[in-house]
């Protein structure tokens, strides 16, 4: 089992929220990756430089100077002040951007035309990625040797320039490559049963991969304004049924949409649940 | 071989000695570690951020804030720059603090007395390493896989703080560990001959291990002023000669009497040259 966790800017800019985060993911047994955010800190920042941050749609603008900051803020000092937190709690993390190892390659993206504003945006240095530009192999390699790794938003086009991803994006990308990455283990042999899923035709074995996605919510609610009214399983039909019926609505919809495409993809469940409840079963579990 | 090699903080900061340095170190074949500086951006950083840099005997002082900046700096843009430029090149490189992997542990400064202001100066989150302290074993599981660490100047303590350090120490420290580390190699076979003192009693090896100093000078000169009077090689008993001639003086005794040391303790040799020299033989070979 791999579990890919990610948490947003919001935890890793409140010190308590991000100590009990840290000691509960350092306490998963097995192989685990965190990828984190930085975006309240990284605005925090700009400001603090007399740069104004501009956010169209929910993505930052980045252009050179933004570029410099969210690479100084994501993979400079949240990387490693969490790198550093989780070394103290036993756990054997490694801070990485995308180039580091090759680990993810971004494209840039070309200008979109943003509907709300009817026009074309340019977005800068902001990129896209894909599973299949996702190193598994570097990442297996760091896996096996009881090696954590912490990815930031930072990734890289393999010609020099460095550009501002999406961490939501980078955590379903990283969970779908590890649920296709096919290992030989010296240990477990492949049962070569006519039944069995979990092996593939070369005997080479895959790990079943869970993404956790922590948020400012519980999970998914039946009504947004009481925390307690917990979805506890939601499958694809119901997810068609809970958006006809209004309840799964906003943003939430792309969020899920985005789950089930990993779940189709091979990640064997979703889970959306608050980053304080990472330790117990409290959540939504999309499969 | 494995070769360990460092820029300062004035290579980092100026692109077009840094894209040649970078072309030249990926070109470099075999096993190698850069360790790099920053200090002159992260100055920068701190004046565009309204903070007065303070500097004493050559050391920053280093508060809370300014470790967030030399961090930022360090371990964020000037990691990920240097490594997404060596990524372009060809060289699958990595960018580390000590943090990461646990690769160096720093242990932080006690307050020291400084003669020429005649009081004891608390440096903040400053640390020192040993070449102890170096974790060797992670470092060469990378050189194996092909992979190249690129180190900057940011460490911890293992209790969850970061220390900024001082990076011609983290170089002569990786050096000596590295020099030290005792393999197992599945190609090479030890010949266990009498004469032979590459190879330790159990049969693992050593690399010749070389650590190259890239600084603003061509070598270790003659005459000062004078680039073309480069003193080709310098044994031990020569650098006390020169150092009574008064022709090595001021700050090169402390680095000179730093390679020594660390020839002393298993480096093959050590050699002191301009960046853009690296791809040729002109500088200082101490050994």
């Amino acid at each position: 089992m791999i579990k890919v966790i990610k948490i947003g800017g919001n935890i890793v800019d409140n010190l308590d929220l991000l100590k009990q985060f840290v000691k509960d993911f350092a306490a998963i047994p097995g192989m685990k990756i965190l990828i984190h955010g930085g975006g309240v800190m990284a605005s925090q920042m700009q400001k603090s430089m007399g740069m104004e941050p501009v956010m169209i749609e929910g993505r930052r603008v980045t252009d050179e100077d933004t570029l410099k900051v969210v690479t100084m803020v994501y993979a400079g000092w949240c990387s490693k002040m969490i790198t550093a937190m989780l070394q103290a709690e036993g756990c054997n993390a490694i801070g990485l951007s995308g180039a580091d190892g090759n680990a993810i390659k971004a494209i840039k993206r070309a200008p979109v035309h943003v509907e709300s504003l009817g026009k074309d945006v340019d977005y800068g240095y902001v990129g896209d990625v894909k599973s299949e530009s996702v190193n598994a192999g570097f990442i297996y390699s760091l896996l096996e040797r009881g090696i954590v790794p912490v990815f930031n938003a930072i990734n890289h086009d393999g010609e020099g320039n460095l550009l501002n991803t999406n961490a939501d994006t980078i955590a379903s990308s990283v969970a779908i490559a590890m649920a296709s990455y096919r290992y030989r283990s010296p240990r477990e042999v492949c049962c070569r049963c006519e039944e069995c899923t979990h092996c593939s035709d070369d005997g080479r074995l895959t790990h079943e991969t869970e993404l956790i996605y922590c948020f400012e919510k519980d999970g998914v609610l039946y009504d947004k304004d009481d925390e307690s009214s917990i979805i506890k399983e939601i499958g694809f039909n119901r997810f068609q049924e809970l958006k006809a019926e209004g309840i799964v609505a906003d943003g939430m919809i792309p969020k899920l949409s985005n789950a089930f495409k990993a779940i189709e993809k091979g990640v064997a469940r979703v889970i959306i649940k608050h980053a304080r409840n990472l330790g117990n079963d409290k959540g939504t579990v999309l499969k």
